[in-house]
């Protein structure tokens, strides 16, 4: 087994400069920072937790409260913070909430209970308030997840743009009756997404009707639901917006066994540009979140707020979206050259 | 902040029988756990693990190492596994080893330094004997993945009938020529699943072809490529086995896009039974694994182990796997009502 020893003559630095590396300390080059990791990684050097925590009171440990890892939005996510961490030797604990808010408080207090040095919300089920008393205990937060009453650093993107881009888009295809589906909305994500989409209509001096919108569409299946049930009336809508590749898929995958053509009888947006918008055939139009850039940012700040011991204090940092214009929406995307 | 005699009140229980739940003792009725438990959620009270911990040498935590969490088979794996640890207080700390066998061994460390109570390794990098060490510390069950030499609990499903069973149904329906693709070539599951389609093969008195053998195909643009490869080859297969649904939906997508019809000019089956499956039109045949059945005995196993401080010892669970027959292998798949 090799030791701290070890890695600092193989490394041809100082053991406290190891030392400094491995306990994250500011100050050392990164030039210094490259030669430890890799003498660490070539002697398979795993810095002891243990002793680490009794110097510094850490656990060396961050946990990410996610809703499901099935979402492919979350997974990705995790993918990145995951990498990101372990580049300063943390690991993740990932924590599914279920969407339940009980189980949220359940996991929060992990900080209280000093099995993590900081917390990753990436979707609130609670109100801030019930939230804010654990902040007392360390960093916490919140990435995709937004709330303008919490005093924590918050990295996300831009989801009003976001549901104003797509739709507007939509407009210019020609569309007038426009429907609406998003997954849970009450979240504040889902909120700012629909205030977009208000918004793009409203411009465009277009009215909403109501009965065209679907605020519980999660799944593919509920896709091939919500086709279904619009597929009868004779004023439906020409084009749906979601807030989800697979509620999108679904509807274009029912669309398509019922012989209608994508985008001419109807036209489709989806959310996260996932794997599966580019196997369907038409190509599904889709909203690219910039995913690796803000889980990069989510973990810079959180790694400075552990070391810096500063648990609260607003900080923002919003990202752009990108449209990515397919075959779903548009006949000839892929002859113009848009992508 | 409720407490432990707050629970116990609440529950009408001993302050012993709660803390006996607690600490996931042996010989307490389910219906007293499920009282307990339902008193701990009801108050949201949440047992101190530094103060477990110091009682019975345990952390809660149990690490859970996949390859990675986007690989909707893990992040479904992982589902499962959560919940289930959930319901005995145990927390998972998820970490990706990326494919590298240095990291794995840095994950299995979190062992050596009493990090986690055990270890779920769910794709092995290291021969067995670099992890065999590490089960001195604590319990390592395989679970998905086996090992002919390893002394520890494996729980898996079997490949060699999933790659005989695929392949059979492909020769059934009048083919000759089949190409093979896996992930990972060097990995225990991917041979066993050779091995069941090699043995098809022989069966039915045909040939394999090591022209048609594509070994590094994980994702759907490598399926793109595969199709890409074959399909101005005059001698070329008739159908294709896959152990991965995105890369079936790869081959699928860009032979649609060629003008090719499916299944008449190329069968494809996938692995995983996942989503997109069934979104594809024509939709895909696939093996359904036991993942969550998997999940649940996994777990059941490594917390007996953790209690009893049992470590070593062979116990082998092996399950079944379900062919899915769909439209991409056979014409009239839904017709002859085959699902």
């Amino acid at each position: 087994m090799a030791t701290i020893e070890d890695v600092a003559r193989s490394a041809g630095l100082s053991r406290t400069t190891v030392s400094r590396v491995i306990n994250d300390h500011p100050y050392v080059s990164i030039a210094k920072k490259k030669k430890v990791k890799e003498a660490m990684e070539e002697l398979g050097y795993v810095p002891n937790s243990a002793a680490r925590s009794l110097r510094n009171q850490r656990t060396g440990m961050i946990a990410v409260l996610i809703p499901r890892v099935m979402n492919p939005f979350f997974s990705q996510l995790i993918e990145t913070l995951e990498l990101a961490a372990a580049e300063s030797f943390y690991q993740l604990i990932i924590c599914q909430t279920q969407y339940s808010a009980k189980k949220e408080l359940t996991y929060l207090n992990l900080l209280k209970t000093k099995q993590v040095d900081g917390v990753i919300l990436t979707s609130a089920e609670n109100d801030w308030s019930a939230i804010e008393g654990f902040t007392e205990y360390g960093p916490v937060i919140l990435c995709n997840e937004f709330d303008e009453r919490a005093n924590v650093p918050m990295i996300y993107m831009d989801q009003q743009e976001a549901g104003y881009k797509a739709t507007r888009h939509l407009i210019e295809q020609g569309h007038r009756k426009i429907a609406y589906c998003c997954g849970r909305f009450r979240s504040n994500v889902a909120s700012a997404r629909e205030e977009g989409f208000m918004m793009a209509l409203h411009e465009a001096g277009l009215a909403f009707d109501e009965q065209y919108a679907f605020r519980e569409a999660i799944t593919s299946s509920d896709g091939t639901e919500i086709f279904r049930s619009i597929r009868g009336d004779s004023g439906r809508p020409t084009a749906i917006f979601t807030g989800s590749d697979e509620v999108a898929a679904g509807i274009v995958s029912e669309a398509l066994r019922h012989g209608w053509s994508i985008p001419r009888d109807l036209a489709v947006t989806g959310f996260d540009n996932q794997v599966i918008t580019e196997l369907m055939n038409p190509r599904i139009t889709t909203v690219e979140q910039p995913v690796r850039e803000m889980a990069l940012k989510t973990m810079e700040v959180l790694l400075e707020r552990i070391r810096n011991r500063q648990y609260t204090g607003t900080e923002r940092h919003q990202f752009s979206m990108k449209l990515i214009v397919r075959e779903s929406t548009h006949m000839q995307a892929e002859l113009a050259g848009i992508q």
